[in-house]
């Protein structure tokens, strides 16, 4: 070992998800939006003048963070914006769970908690979502650092009802509780009315799903105030420069265009519940789910192996071996309904031998 | 107080630099670029398929990733891709300089290197420059956690030589050494061969001076593949996906036009040696600079006064009031002529009462 491998800080290193480059795959495997982004997303790329790019970007993030406000209803001093909701919640665990003791999260939940968690030396503990892998707000109480949980959770898909989250808030009030809104939008109800209540919440929501930007890295928390510039007091002693020129613009088109965002959720929301009828017709066991994607399982059939097959004709879903409990599961993102057809038609003929 | 204050990270605010918004200025305060980006970059905005953004993006960066690298002479696995060379420099300092000896760099220096050390908890020791502004290598020695410094330095614009910076590498075999090269393309020498010789150095360098690109944010850091992929592990265990799609496409546009980047930077380095030496015939005194910046100082001029003057005139030029000793100089970013014409008539007519 070299002298110098003594002052790095090792983690375990996170392998990010497979990304598959085919031409003529059905991707739904990491839950993105089948649609493209709104029409002024286009707009802003053809009329954007490249010669802006010689010049730092608003450090302040101002027209996108403005833009957000309005579109929830809040002031400007309440938003957060950053570099995709995996940069906001990263900033959050560095800023509010600087705690010794344990933050709280679900067993079965966002893979990323645990690896921030690692990475800024957070005790943690995994609180074991019930039978029914429900949330359950009583385990969520007594001493602890801070709680994060994604609503709906993932890759499970259900909803914890708004008092069941008002509860978890209400009997933590000396930490910080974050919601990890990543899928509220595809119809579940947010938290957000939350933090005129209470000051010790963040919701954060993200670009990524319900507005079909993953490739343009936008996430955004809202809170009241204070904690916003606690946020942001990190963030400028971080990198004061995070969102380019570019995405600030194209954000704020996206975020303007209420229509489509209705239009497409809704869409994907209608795709939803015919598939999750169509799956179920042919035996398929799932829970109601209020994301874009179903978390589907079967008695009889192995999941994993369907999983290999579905690849093996260029349908890719997700598929998690840990923990034990939902091995037997998919994680099937919900894409358009041609593809979502070419999914159930395939099932129909399956079998294993 | 409320009790979840306790396990809030307590920073000391960075204020990001001034960025007027006028419509008519001449912005000569925070060293971008006076020309566009390349044109190829363009060419990526108007021909890039929005349709894309609904995906995420790539997480190892690799056609940028591997642009640089061919560009360098370099593995692709030598080659760490950030939001901007700060990104990459928060990463190194969490990476690297994870230690309980104190990191050294110089007391005038960047001033993010004491603010990333105090959010992540390092100790440091801000070594003076000598009185002509010099970095000195023998100041560089003893037991530390780290070694941190731009080359060319700034705000003194002043090029260390490249045996020099080879000593600091050579006399710190224990820890790793960060060279910063957000300057280096407007005529210093880079230590980036350095890199096969010795397995503690990385090179840091950015797409926002010499390549019109601070608004987009790209930086980037060269060493060998072991400590590129200690920086990977803690990248993608932070946040896998930190560029975005058009950034990954509009980069690798700008790194591949030698042509067009060495007659700009070559433009920019001719404006500056007939800028110094119409300064310097003015009376003002500075030293040779390899950036494109001068710090520029005045026997009988007072330094502040003028940058408030200029800045009367829409001309917006760097006053640092600490430390005490560079609180007489000016840092003035190298503009177009016609700009730099304007700042040398209004100098030529310019008396303080």
């Amino acid at each position: 070992m070299k002298a110098w491998e003594n002052n790095i800080r090792k983690v375990i290193p996170y392998i990010p998800g497979e990304q598959p480059k085919k031409e003529k795959m059905i991707k739904l495997n990491t839950n993105e939006n089948p649609y493209p982004p709104a029409p002024g997303v286009k707009d802003v790329l053809t009329s954007f003048d490249t010669d802006r790019l010689r010049l730092y970007p608003d450090p302040k993030i101002e027209k996108l963070t403005d833009a957000i406000a309005e579109r929830y209803g809040l002031n400007s001093n309440q938003v957060f914006v950053g570099v995709g909701s995996d940069d906001v919640l990263a900033m959050c665990f560095m800023t509010f769970f600087n705690s010794n003791r344990p933050i709280l999260f679900p067993d079965i939940t966002y893979s990323f908690y645990d690896v921030w968690a690692e990475e800024f030396r957070i005790p943690y503990k995994q609180i074991p979502l019930d039978r029914n892998f429900t949330i359950c707000p009583e385990d969520y109480a007594g001493e602890n650092g801070g709680i994060v949980f994604p609503n709906p959770n993932a890759p499970t898909g259900k909803l914890l009802p708004l008092e069941d989250v008002e509860r978890i808030i209400a009997q933590n009030p000396d930490v910080i509780v974050i919601v990890d809104e990543a899928y509220i939008d595809f119809g579940g109800t947010s938290a957000l009315p939350l933090i005129d209540k209470y000051d010790n919440v963040l919701v954060v929501q993200t670009f990524s799903k319900s507005r079909s930007m993953a490739g343009m890295r936008i996430g955004y928390a809202m809170a009241q105030p204070e904690l916003i510039k606690y946020l942001n007091d990190v963030k400028y002693s971080f990198n004061s420069y995070t969102l380019n020129s570019l995405t600030i613009e194209m954000g704020t088109a996206a975020i303007l265009d209420e229509a489509y965002f209705k239009k497409t959720t809704q869409k994907i929301i209608a795709t939803r519940e015919r598939t999750k009828e169509e799956l179920r017709a042919l035996g398929y066991r799932m829970d109601d789910s209020k994301s874009n994607f179903l978390f589907v399982t079967h008695d009889t059939i192995s999941m994993e192996k369907l999983f290999e097959d579905l690849k093996k004709k260029d349908i890719y879903v997700r598929h998690f071996s840990k923990p034990e409990r939902i091995a037997n599961y998919l994680r099937i993102t919900i894409g358009t309904d041609e593809e979502m057809n070419t999914l159930i038609t395939f099932l129909k003929n399956y079998k294993q031998s």
